[in-house]
């Protein structure tokens, strides 16, 4: 169960919005998959990019994590969180390699205005960033 | 492990497209989540609607499961589809009660292209089959 001791690791940097902890966490050939976009952000420094900026468009909300669906080396994190009175509805799925680093990061989102509207702040968010 | 037998009936009547023994696996308080609305459909007979339409659909398109993550009682069924050029990538939540009856179904699909795609679809077709 590879993916039990990622989590954990990720919970720690998740929860703390710890920038230089979640780069240890990447694998150099890691892959984000975009709620909005269809094209894979391929490498450690892009994927970084991408959750760094969620961290940052989430800092001081109310995220929280529901459900945990773990088999193997994946894990479906359900996630709730509120912007800008809109409820954002989601899922993390996160998959590790063997050395226990993340290999592959996919989040989707729902309902249809929820991913509009993280689209917007994402977007912002990473041009803030780059 | 509930959802593994669940599951078993799952992927029967979606494989086979059956309206009638889909209704067998829905608990008479089922609940489905939209990847377009928030709003929850509460009961067997919307559940139906949603899922037979769905069923309709994705009837001969390139529909296919990627990813099963089990635990428990939730099983979280990863697709990928074709339509008209777009590629709909997605997850169905599903939940089974002690009874193995579906309780509960939560569909996020990505990209956000995708999402509108799916939006008009199965407006059209909640529509004609209402």
């Amino acid at each position: 169960m590879i993916a039990v001791e990622g989590l954990q690791a990720w919970h720690q940097v998740a929860e703390g919005g710890n920038a230089d902890a979640l780069k240890k966490l990447l694998d150099e050939n890691a892959v984000f998959h975009s709620p909005v976009v269809h094209t894979p952000q391929e490498g450690k420094a892009i994927v970084f990019l991408y959750l760094a900026s969620a961290f940052q468009v989430f800092r001081d909300s109310d995220f929280r994590y529901l459900r945990e669906i773990v088999q193997g080396d994946t894990a479906v994190l359900e996630f709730a969180v509120t912007i800008d009175d809109i409820e954002i509805n989601g899922v993390d799925m996160i998959k590790w390699n063997d050395d226990g680093k993340i290999i592959d990061f996919k989040v989707m989102v729902r309902p249809l205005k929820a991913v509009n509207m993280l689209h917007q702040q994402m977007k912002a968010m990473l041009e803030s960033m780059s």
